[in-house]
């Protein structure tokens, strides 16, 4: 069982970590454990976000009814949140990738600085994107329920309900999900390590 | 000046605190300024936020042009900005009151513990509040554009358009807020205080 400073991709240890070298092993294992329990949670809340995210991607692509039916691509904002939701399912694809190669390797896959940045960075900006999409297109959705639209073609407004909110869903997993990768940033701004023990 | 311990509300001191007890007068003096510019700054940040979130409250209450106007109560979706701005505005003033109390003071209003779960849990719920409202108003907004509405009274839809950018100008104020209230919270879970040093 290697010591949570042979986990540590920075260079320069901190004088913290280096102030903890002569810590037992015992303390190393739960730090370790802990982080991998921490890093397990993370990984299970990105694959739900991707989940619903394509599933919201999905619903919304294939939102043609024949030709008499409005076409998704006809308004701005079904434009929006598919482009969202297609942005949120590549970047959590991505991120379970990152989370599986520290899960099984116990580093990160990018420097350690730059990793909790940019994951606390990305889920940060992208859960607002996510919200604000869905926001915009339950807006559109409630204008056209008022409009001609749906009772012409009321398949499509229904499928377009339940994409936006299929992206709601994965809003709510991707906003969880920063909350433990900014105690991540936390953490590495204090201990100068992502680990919290 | 008093010690970082003087300042904490909690009854009983964690092992971390009463480890730091016997740390020279010099320290804690730097971790009081240092508390004090980050408080500083949080307040900064939530006047900002408040004035904002002021201007379009009252931007969007006044847009009435006449009675054969629209009203901004005709549609749901503006109500709904009205209601999320008005909520961060009462918010950002109980804060601004919270704020200048920890500053002048040198102790939190509430218990510390609650007081930063406080701050942190509704900065983040309200940043997503007065976005998602800020977002279906920028769809209604441009969905009412390519309608007659805005032809027929193009001053309505002007300071409508006003009313929501001001409330995404007070969204990202908020959403600073939210990162450094959010740093509160970590160093409060880590260090089991808000001083972070």
């Amino acid at each position: 069982m290697r010591s949570p400073q042979a986990l540590r991709n920075g260079e320069n240890p901190s004088p913290s970590a280096q102030h903890r070298l002569p810590t037992p092993r015992f303390h190393s294992t739960v730090a370790e454990q802990k982080l991998r329990r921490f890093n397990s949670l993370i990984l299970v809340f990105r694959l739900t976000s991707f989940s619903f995210s394509l599933a919201a991607f999905v619903f919304m692509l294939t939102n043609t009814h024949g030709s008499d039916s409005p076409h998704w691509a006809d308004y701005d904002t079904f434009r929006f949140v598919l482009a969202a939701n297609a942005i949120v399912m590549i970047y959590s694809l991505f991120e379970m990738g990152a989370s599986v190669w520290e899960i099984s390797r116990g580093a990160t896959l990018l420097p350690e600085f730059l990793q909790v940045w940019f994951d606390f960075g990305h889920d940060q900006v992208f859960a607002y994107l996510l919200l604000s999409a869905s926001s915009a297109g339950t807006s559109l959705a409630r204008t056209l329920k008022e409009s001609d639209t749906c009772t012409d073609s009321n398949a499509f407004c229904v499928q377009s309900d339940i994409s936006i909110a299929l992206g709601y869903a994965a809003f709510l997993f991707l906003g969880l999900t920063s909350l433990l990768s900014g105690f991540r940033v936390g953490c590495f701004i204090i201990n100068g390590s992502r680990f919290h023990l």
